[in-house]
């Protein structure tokens, strides 16, 4: 078996609160805040902001990155956690981001890197109240 | 249909040259080479030297971002590039990395985000070499 280099969660924010995607001040204090509580080391960020608004951000952490892109006018966000650390746990860095943005449904697609071309992927949503598609 | 908010590759460049990977300053270059040449629009970015070798870097883009980290140790590239914008063509970056960083083998895995819950995921591997694994 070839080895891994992580794990990639992409996580699809559906239903979201607008106000915590249009601009960076409140979608990089949730996001510092989801890297600081699943035990993420930051080592570098930046932020964009689009006009009139959007946001583009990432954070560098030890263990790769956190990046997320904003739709504020469809209550969209589109979050990536790529992991390849013991400590962190990107199970709470989920949960923190769900909660914040007031998520009403989550998607989480979870990917080995380094083995891309193996089966072996997991998708899982998660709601708080599913809504139709 | 739900809306689709742009396409996801995730790219695993596999017996890179490692010379490309241990140091900020020629994976940057090439990155940066990458985007000029795909037409992607570059609007911030951030890298991160790990000592005593290996990178991790992000380039925000107008249309989403690109992303790399290295394990030079191992000739191995992780990369990502997030486009919505239909400008872009991220066939072409990955032409340039796979050349620039000598990847002997490239898979690229293509998700659509907003939809990650659909089985419409494309694997392809693109090898100038094929190694077993």
């Amino acid at each position: 078996m070839r080895k891994d280099y992580g794990r990639h969660y992409l996580v699809d924010l559906l239903g979201c609160d607008p106000e915590t995607l249009r601009f960076v001040g409140p979608t990089r204090e949730i996001f510092v805040r989801a890297a600081r509580e699943s035990k993420a080391t930051v080592v570098g960020e930046d932020f964009h902001q689009f006009e009139p608004e959007g946001v583009s951000g990432v954070l560098l952490i030890a263990e790769s990155h956190l990046s997320v892109h904003t739709w504020p006018e469809d209550g969209f966000a589109a979050v990536d956690i790529f992991t390849c650390g013991e400590e962190m746990d990107a199970d709470v860095a989920i949960a923190v981001l769900t909660a914040a943005f007031r998520a009403e449904r989550t998607v989480v697609k979870v990917l080995t890197r380094g083995r891309l071309d193996e089966p072996d992927t997991e998708t899982e949503a998660r709601a708080k109240a599913e809504k139709s598609p």
